[in-house]
């Protein structure tokens, strides 16, 4: 490996934004259907908070870096055409940060967004002059988010060793963020780099994001990938099959503990019992500082309508914690870091 | 517990055939088509070798005791039709055995009733005669097999607790058997006994044993039941909400590495780092002594497209081995074997 024409090779990408939105027509978020994908490629234009709420609800729009920059894009976009309020922001604010509950990032941007807006009316900028300015908040909100996937596939791309086999769970790529994704990203990198890898993705039931949009993703990108039902992934490492598990996060409480789609936890444990290592990739607006610990993250329960079975009940938790003594290191936009996690996280957030 | 009251209670239970299979009108076999379950009820009517061959390859009928049992019938149906021959037998029992690999039990059915063939046919029998007989083996091997699943039930229902939370993977029912079931058959007879039990189904994908079969079964048994997707079974363990974990097994090598529906070796490696008893249940004709370990069980791939990878590849192992240092105890018609394995099945099967 030589480091430093590597270097030079990443240096040279593109600054990668997502396509998986954009800003439509007249001041609207243009969404991609990531429900119809891989089969259509479709738009929605979505003019308001109450649209994107729904969006995001019917996982549309996911993917929790994507879904912050999304709700902050909606709530620009309706802020452009109604009678701009302290009271109006709130509400909207609220709203949107109601939608989902497990990813910070959409509580994050959203209360971004208010601050900002309500600094303005606060100062007494007239409404146009406020909602200009929430609509270049959203699309910095945007633009960090890139930027932080480009240092985070820089950071984590490191630590893929050549012709590794990376298994990975559930989509954090385009589709799933601003930029070129968090664990994604970091995947995406070490292929740019040549590092020869190929990928396991986890077929992520109930809804399939691996099968339907990694795997897609992966083939846009050239990157060799085999889909795999979640339940085989222990077998796979079992058979030597597997070098390192990295998925992406949807809250890292203060002490480290990882929230993330549901069979997280599951392949935590098993890198451990495999003696492999488990990496999270995931910027600083995923971390939540406000909780001592995983416990407290809330996870959203699907309805039970998404998992098939016959006629019966099913019980449809979107999302489980991986405690923090698991996870081998976390790839942020400001480098990886490692055990202990309080005083890192308390470091990168200082 | 008043287990005096309670055995009582089992022995009154009425001796179950399964509903999956059956003889049907002019010596044919009649079997539920598993794939159409539970949306629609609907038997074929089988005739032929190949017919039953075609059957088994496609999952219209599966199971490792019921494939057995079925291949059984479907040799004697055609042998009723035939120039009966040493030659013929020979042909049929491999065309039968090769349809799938990884079940003994199917094997180790078709060598039985090759066996009882061929020495009627040296004997000079008359072809009727043989053909005749070929029909009682086949249906011994069915009574056997439904008397063996009762034992296991009664066997392992001493090992549920009271008000357990059992989760169980794959189908293991009247679907699955000649009788009540293996790991099934356990639940079902703890239900039974009035234990108060509840089952947690895992989905099993990709093709949904667990989500379309079991789910079904434990209704028809009024048995209450979550279906989760495979990969929430850690977290609902790391959550306290699973006292054990109950699988059947398609083929149990001399050293009890177990061989069974891909998602149990996880499941195991699961059960183990929470603290949580895995037990297996089978009866006697799923042990394979031929074998010192489950290294040489071979496992199937199954096609790519039933795993969805929206137009990439998948990778589609139907089954995976468990050791048998992950094995807290086997259930057999014989009683619960313990550790050390090797002498426990030397001793039940000597």
């Amino acid at each position: 490996m030589k480091p430093g024409g590597r270097r030079a090779q990443i240096v040279a990408l593109p600054f990668v934004h997502t396509d998986a939105i954009g800003w439509g027509a007249s001041g609207s978020v243009r969404v991609l259907d990531q429900t119809a994908l891989p089969d259509r490629v479709r738009y929605d234009e979505l003019d308001s908070v109450d649209g994107m709420v729904d969006a995001i609800r019917a996982l549309r729009v996911r993917g929790a870096p994507l879904i912050g920059i999304a709700a902050a894009m909606a709530l620009a976009a309706e802020a452009g055409r109604v009678r701009l309020t302290a009271e109006w922001l709130d509400r909207a604010a609220a709203r949107l940060a109601g939608a989902r509950p497990t990813a910070v990032n959409l509580a994050w941007a959203v209360e971004r967004m208010r601050r900002v807006g309500r600094e303005l009316l606060a100062q007494g900028a007239a409404p146009e002059r406020v909602a200009t300015r929430l609509r270049a908040e959203a699309q910095a909100i945007w633009d960090e988010d890139a930027e932080m996937c480009r240092r985070i596939g820089e950071a984590g791309a490191e630590l893929v060793p050549d012709g590794a086999t990376v298994l990975t769970h559930c989509n954090t790529g385009q589709l799933a963020t601003g930029g070129i994704g968090t664990a994604f990203g970091v995947i995406a990198t070490a292929h740019r780099l040549g590092k020869g890898i190929d990928v396991v993705a986890c077929e992520t039931r109930p809804l399939g994001q691996g099968a339907r949009l990694t795997s897609w993703e992966l083939r846009r990108e050239g990157i060799p990938c085999r889909v795999i039902v979640d339940s085989a992934a222990a077998w796979l490492m079992a058979q030597g099959d597997v070098d390192m598990v990295l998925t992406g996060a949807d809250r890292i409480a203060a002490n480290g503990d990882v929230a993330n789609k549901i069979g997280t936890y599951a392949l935590a444990v098993l890198a451990r019992a495999h003696d492999l290592p488990f990496f999270v990739a995931a910027p600083r607006t995923t971390f939540d500082l406000t909780l001592p610990s995983g416990d407290l993250i809330p996870i959203e329960q699907r309805p039970a309508a998404e998992i098939p079975s016959g006629g019966g009940s099913a019980y449809n938790p979107a999302f489980d914690v991986t405690p923090a003594e698991l996870v081998t290191g976390i790839i942020t936009d400001q480098g990886v870091l490692a055990p202990p996690y309080p005083a890192a996280i308390a470091h990168l957030l200082g």
